[in-house]
């Protein structure tokens, strides 16, 4: 219980630490010598903290049994949802505690998204591109219609205890139709489900953001706007807006990947600074496609896609190593915020509860995706998905069903809901409660079903002897050519 | 000259990116497919491609010949000095570019520090300490006061043509006395002297930042109370500052480096996030030192000396080497931005120049560092410096008085003096004045005047054959201990 004694001290220091006044702007009427000012520090120090509480809160998890049973991602929620509660009874201003939409497009969901392009499995992802541009592109736009019409149409019977436009329904159904990328890294990545249904359930989660970004974009727009005052034109670019804004994004990408590349070719000199550019231009690509309004998700994944195959020539054997370790650190680390972000959210956000709407939500989610996956599948058994030895089995059908989750995107995008839609604060509480129903009831069940319906998990091998002796043999050979060539780090001076 | 041209186009982009104007808060008349929005992304942006541009000049220079003269911070303060007058040309709002104090102090500086400590020789530090600290401690306060009086007997005289009042010009001579740590890494990385030299240099301007913090802050205060309200108790509790800033900062320092000991221990169910426990904890130690006032380079640098020792066991073979990676690369990333941004502010400052004030303060810097270090020496050889075998010789004396190189906190100190201290801008352009004569007179002369003198520089030995076996046999034992215990990344799965 070391750990978790050693949790709570760090908690209660966090609050105490956050409740200290600020006295800097004060004119000082003598001289003290330890001056408490928190707000000096207050932005580094707060997310500093919360990583390492939700990193002690996952590390507890894993000491415990209770990690077998429910997915780490819900036991962070609960941990956000204590905090929140907490930090509201000390009567804590928790604006600067909650996840602001801001930070989680800008700090939180790059890394996670780069860490999926540069370890994506290429070649497999090729191979079913068929089937994840049709599950991306059509599936999406199906959900977002029907969910949205659905709603409508129960809206117009007074059913719901807060009114919208047309627009806005389809605002909310835009992001409750995308699947989410982290939520689904986080519950499959417990499961271990083969690689073609993986890659099918997370290549559209990816993919899908181009679509959506569009949709909620195009609708949010439009609600502004009015329907009075729209044109053909505006219908017009808004259809045309799914190309420029996904190629675009791939586009973007694309070019990034290519500086990369090129760039890290003249780091020989200056070895240690190669990877800066991995990490920086990659987040580049991503900020650039979301100052011009393109799929920043796609961009950065794309370009993470391409340049993976080009830089590791160009970089050394221990860079190449470091880039991968730190890349998957920073990602499962900001995944962890955004869980537990999400948590603290629940508490801190405006909410309106409104029973029916939440629930025929949910089913409407759940309806429209099985409707939805079958009509694919059925499709793409018919006609090829470009993968001749694979079918969609009806097990295969019901995984991509049920796997559809929902996540901190769909959070992200409700929370940066203009005020002026009325309806916002019944949006914001049903994103929530759809997306506690995707990570906790799905991702918890989803571990008995893979395993009751006998899905074929990952071939898990270990590499035979002749393998390990042979990258070991290589590892020499670079160290050793390294030693000779006598290129060390810079700092070589600096160590022991 | 590809990556010429490469990094002028990235360097126009980022330009116009900068100049596109904000559309995102007005009122959208129709729908538009891309939007421009940069002010959304901004902060990241700008900080992720000054990163990038000062990678790509350090490449450059690498590439070049120049780099075999004119050290690297040299020629990155002349490329942010180049950037500031296009960007100033380009009516650009220099405010954005140049660097703050707060950012300086928050950002740029804990990842150099955590690495000098990270990757202190601790042994050949403590065969030193007697005479580091004499240097830190003594060195200091006596330049300090030999310095502000001096100038001011000057200013007495009407000499100068601003005037300032006794506690003022101790402010001043408070910030400019302390040896740069930066600085030093920066010049003496490329020279290689020896590692008892470097030690004491280094040491000294690790250490001395506790005395600089007591002295700077002290001097502020009561320079803002004014001398006719202090008390003879403000004065006695300067005086017990001392002991409090810089011995509670090791405190603190040794506390977190305690807690990350002890926390890396329960990572092995989730062996990813170790690393984040070793940045995170270290930096909490910094900003909580900067909170309440004490010595936050002290804490985070005895922090990453104490903490080496723990942590090193407690995680896998390849996490130890990605975090000595990503630690060099951090510090060495930050370095680069640091003498780029002092180029930058350069530009962007208020000045005040006086010809006198800049050339006395120079020849006093010079003349009291030659003396204290001569002086000091002569103790440190006729007492015993703790390091029997060691004295310090005639040449090592001028190379300790010539490496008094002064640096970028300098800097963030003089543009943090408030300003109702009016000779403000005399500061500060005398505190750029005298870093850039460090920077580009003293660092272009050391290297051949180490070499003339023939300074005994650090052995390079290259490991015996059977010293590189053992260590690549116990790399092959140690993975494949991991191979057999199965102990992997938890993404493996998604790892091709």
């Amino acid at each position: 219980m070391q750990y978790l004694r050693l949790y709570l001290l760090l908690l209660c220091y966090g609050i105490v630490a956050e409740q200290i006044e600020d006295h800097a702007n004060e004119q000082p009427a003598d001289f003290q010598i330890l001056r408490f000012n928190f707000r000096n520090v207050q932005a580094p120090y707060v997310i500093a903290l919360w990583l390492v509480v939700a990193a002690l809160a996952k590390i507890a998890f894993n000491l415990s049994r209770l990690s077998h049973y429910v997915p780490d991602s819900a036991l962070l929620i609960v941990v956000g949802i204590l905090l929140g509660l907490l930090l509201h009874k000390t009567q804590t201003d928790l604006d600067y505690y909650s996840l602001d939409s801001h930070t989680f497009f800008l700090y939180l969901l790059p890394p996670i998204i780069f860490d999926a392009g540069y370890f994506m499995p290429n070649r497999a992802l090729f191979e079913s591109i068929r089937s994840v541009l049709l599950f991306a592109i059509i599936g999406t736009i199906w959900n977002t219609f029907a969910i949205g019409i659905s709603l409508l149409i129960m809206s117009n019977y007074g059913l719901f205890s807060m009114s919208f436009t047309t627009f806005e329904i389809f605002v909310f159904s835009a992001l409750i139709s995308a699947v989410d990328p982290v939520a689904v890294i986080a519950v499959f990545e417990e499961i271990n489900v083969n690689e073609f249904l993986f890659i099918n359930v997370f290549g559209e989660a990816l993919f899908n953001d181009g679509v959506t970004v569009v949709l909620y974009q195009m609708f949010k727009a439009f609600a502004i706007i009015g329907s009075d005052n729209l044109t053909i034109g505006d219908y017009a670019s808004g259809s045309v807006s799914f190309i420029v804004v996904a190629v675009g994004g791939a586009f973007i990408g694309v070019f990034f990947a290519f500086i990369t590349s090129l760039v890290t070719k003249y780091t020989q000199g200056v070895r240690i600074l190669a990877p800066v550019f991995i990490f920086t231009l990659p987040y580049l690509a991503y900020l650039t496609a979301e100052m011009i309004s393109l799929s920043s998700i796609i961009a950065i994944a794309v370009c993470g896609m391409v340049m993976k195959m080009y830089v590791k020539g160009n970089i050394s054997h221990a860079a190449a190593n470091s880039v991968k370790y730190f890349t998957k650190m920073v990602a499962q680390s900001t995944e962890i915020v955004i869980f537990m972000f999400l948590g603290l959210s629940t508490i801190s956000s405006d909410h309106h509860w409104d029973t029916l709407f939440v629930i025929s939500t949910l089913v409407f989610c759940l309806l429209y995706r099985i409707i939805g996956v079958v009509a694919q599948c059925y499709l793409l058994n018919k006609f090829g998905n470009g993968n001749q030895s694979k079918e969609f089995s009806k097990v295969d059908q019901f995984i991509l069903s049920y796997g559809g989750l929902r996540g901190a995107i769909a959070f992200g995008l409700a929370a940066s809901i203009p005020v002026s839609i009325v309806a916002k604060p019944m949006f914001v509480t049903t994103t929530i409660a759809v997306i506690y129903f995707t990570v906790f009831l799905q991702g918890i069940t989803i571990r008995p079903l893979v395993q009751l319906l006998k899905i074929k998990t990952k071939e898990e091998r270990i590499p035979t002897m002749a393998e390990t002796v042979y990258m070991k043999y290589l590892d020499y050979m670079m160290s050793g050519v390294e030693d000779i060539a006598g290129q060390r780090g810079t700092y070589s001076f600096v160590e022991e």
